[in-house]
């Protein structure tokens, strides 16, 4: 299933694309897509319901908001050896983890905001695992399969010089206002029969800027899940941001094309949608 | 006033310690205390209500919870100058921040669980700022200051080697299950006329660690606030740990003093109550 929430900013409501591209309506079924709706097994609810079933929404004008209020964002950083590389940093033996505040998610295609002065606002196109079932202490990889609801992507947005140059915790440069574009679907696990071979690409004002492929994850999706799971319990609705592969405006000479207002991000996951944003100044 | 939440974990609901030590219920009043009741200004209804008209409850084997459902919580670190020289680090230009999953969260009293694998689980008592009012590019710490609604105990428990030696972003050591006990109180901030005259103590087995005060925050209370707004936004609900003082495991002779299940904390901040956990295994 392809799941959206659709509407106005804070009152979106749930949505289905079924095969045939249309948008069905959702609220006679469930809520919202959140949190309560993943830990009641709300998907097995869902695919029960045959989408000819439900009402056909008509799309124009309709903005597509993220397709889940996620509870925590927990981030993978440089999973992709090209990208490792790219930023001068050695191979992790292990994953690098940091936390992004939930609050910066927005729609796949609302504005991005450059901070107050920024000078190197920077994109990262990212697959997103959204957690079905609660991940604690998992023992193997098989185990974190079964705890994985769904892919969708996600625009890591950062600020270098917030990440790297202002006392050197990540996430002050990764938690700025509208920066965790989302959507605009998620997409369920059985409709993404390999999380590794997917290819990922973002444009920068229609050059393209990244072009990756999961293959190259030094941390494979189910082994980043088992992982985390070591260090703190994944809740129903947490999502995981996996890393992005080489082509970020940092690991480019200078001068490093950071973003500005005005310009124009798309990003592409093969089977997860598009995205698109217009920066704005904050 | 004095809010919290008492109740099983997960069913809390709304109470107010009157000045007599009784237990009012506000259940009558509000529906929980959260993001959606400060951002309501609840607090200004609260305070038309006399604790007089509000039943008393039985305290008698009631648990206290968490006086408040958090939206994110951000923390500054080495925010203490004796803590920043006992740990080997430089005094910071600027507060160094990092994010702590708010589903860490449990009640003062609650257990503790020391993560499997761990060696090295330690203690750090802080002033919790609860914020009430959007926080977004304040302009001076004035502004910063009619953001907060009030002040709690956190208990920032964290796993130094997952936290320094496991990839370098401190989050990882920061999130496990747990790891924020927070109360008992909500205290609102006009009880609290000076933020930075708070002695904090914490307790290990009955021997006193951590003897600190609030006036030795190397970036006080405001300034962390209307810092952390040009680079986040804070909403009504979001938590702010503004760092530990001197005195935690890390930083004292080998062999170091670590937590490990049945050690018993205790922690207490001028005017806000006290907290105790025993360390249980995860």
């Amino acid at each position: 299933m392809k799941l959206l929430r659709v509407g106005p900013p804070g009152r979106e409501f749930p949505a289905l694309l079924d095969d045939t591209g249309r948008l069905r309506d959702l609220r006679t079924v469930v809520d919202d897509l959140d949190a309560a709706f993943l830990a009641a097994d709300g998907l097995a609810r869902l695919a029960a319901v045959h989408p000819d079933d439900l009402p056909v929404l008509d799309d124009t004008g309709l903005r597509t908001g993220p397709p889940l209020r996620p509870g925590k964002i927990v981030c993978v950083g440089l999973n992709y050896r090209d990208h490792a590389a790219e930023t001068g940093a050695a191979l992790p033996a292990e994953p690098v983890v940091f936390l992004k505040a939930a609050d910066t998610v927005v729609g796949p295609d609302d504005a991005v905001l450059v901070p107050r002065g920024s000078t190197k606002t920077d994109w990262e196109v990212e697959l997103a695992v959204v957690i079905g079932r609660q991940a604690r202490y998992l023992p193997s990889t098989q185990a974190a399969r079964d705890c994985i609801a769904g892919y969708a992507i996600s625009h890591d947005v950062s600020e270098r010089e917030f990440q790297l140059e202002r006392g050197g915790q990540w996430d002050k440069g990764k938690s700025c206002e509208t920066f965790n574009p989302f959507g605009p679907w998620l997409v369920t696990a059985d409709e993404i029969p390999d999380p590794q071979d997917l290819r990922l690409r973002l444009w920068v004002n229609g050059v393209l800027r990244q072009d990756g492929s999961t293959k190259d994850m030094i941390f494979p999706v189910v082994e980043v899940v088992r992982y985390l799971s070591q260090f703190m319990v994944l809740y129903p609705g947490d999502v995981i941001n996996t890393g992005t592969p080489a082509g970020v405006a940092l690991g480019l000479p200078e001068p490093k094309p950071y973003l500005a207002a005005g310009d124009v991000v798309e990003l592409e996951i093969d089977g997860l949608g598009r995205q698109r944003q217009t920066l704005a100044p904050a």
